[in-house]
């Protein structure tokens, strides 16, 4: 029993962070450990809803601590770097900068009822264009979508949002095809996602674009994703 | 167009903070508002795993800031009140501290890599019993249980945890009736969920036995979790 536990033990500590031991793969991991990863940056702001950020960042820093070998880091960014509140007043921390990302490999927008001010702020607009011009791939979660209509990024593109702002994203960009029942919206380089708890599924779903399907099924696996919702 | 857009504003804000405007049950919220909420406290430390906490923080501060009424809300914890750092690296805030939080209705003790120093710490067993013991429900998510079972308060009771720590917990208390099958355990005034993502279902049954099931519906609704894992 005392060897099980070790072992457990160890699996666990390896699923959460650098793994200390893996059977396989562990030499491809330190050839690429010093490679500089591919970024996948999830944007941080006041009144961001907190199931928007932490779900997608759960399944992405999973799999990517999981299989550095892959080459890909997620990580969390806010305007000057300091923590954010969250729309239902979790404190949350960035680690680093809007200006310190200056190119990120994936953009994820969280939505959240910070997403509001956003809509009407140019600089995080501008950013976020310049942010999705220079990316592989431009996500986003819940409203998040919001703010990739407001600049200009969902132009006669498919994309869906929370079931309660489907008419808000409609009214942004009237050449947006709004899809109300799908879970996610994958058109090609452009991700939306619906409501708050719909961010892990489409983050199981990118994980599966950059890395395949067994990489997306282990980490749903790891983090136990056998919802069964009990009303 | 522009009518529905303020709507639509106005009902995310009132998810994600009390209420500004509600057209039932307003006279009611106001009338509770002036009660002390019963507390549920969340419990943080260094490599909790993210999901485990922001999960359940999600469904339980959905419910009670869009149903003051009821009379309960949620708060995180750390030892000292500061920030920890998360199983896979991020930040997150406490509310307050374990000393000024000396009464808890209801506990609600995370996982993740961070619990196994705490099986060893005999001041948080000590400090984990006092408040399961004034506590009407003591629950954990994930190896959450382990704590509570080095804490001796699973003794002789059904329980599970995370699947790759079944016989971690069993090896912790060999009287634990170990559940490998179930989202999660209800054994009455103690509760225990499998792995990570459980937490969400552990939570939504949470609200359902505080406020009934049509609350936990209303929150599942409100987080539009439809879960439909892609892989």
């Amino acid at each position: 029993m005392g060897h099980t536990r070790t072992l457990v033990a160890g699996k666990l500590r390896s699923a959460s962070r650098l793994p200390l031991v893996r059977a396989a793969g562990a030499q491809h991991a330190d050839a690429m450990s010093t490679a500089t990863p591919r970024t996948i940056g999830i944007v941080l702001f006041d009144d961001v809803e907190e199931l928007d950020a932490v779900g997608p960042y759960e399944v992405l820093a999973y799999w990517t601590r999981q299989f550095p070998e892959d080459g890909y880091a997620v990580t969390c960014l806010s305007r000057d770097g300091r923590p954010v509140t969250a729309a239902k007043g979790f404190v949350l921390g960035a680690h680093t900068s809007f200006a310190d990302a200056d190119r990120l490999d994936v953009l994820l927008h969280p939505g959240g009822s910070g997403t509001r001010p956003l809509l009407r702020d140019p600089d995080h607009l501008d950013l976020v264009r310049s942010w999705s011009a220079a990316a592989t791939l431009t996500t986003s979660v819940c409203t998040g979508s919001l703010v990739l209509a407001a600049a200009g990024l969902l132009k006669g593109r498919p994309a869906t949002t929370h079931h309660g702002c489907l008419d808000e994203l409609a009214a942004l960009d009237d050449s947006i095809d709004v899809r109300p029942r799908q879970r996610f919206v994958d058109d090609g380089d452009v991700i939306t996602s619906a409501g708050v708890s719909a961010g892990i599924d489409m983050a199981l779903h990118l994980v599966a674009r950059l890395a395949g399907p067994e990489r997306a099924r282990a980490t749903r696996h790891g983090i136990q994703y056998d919802p069964e919702p009990p009303v």
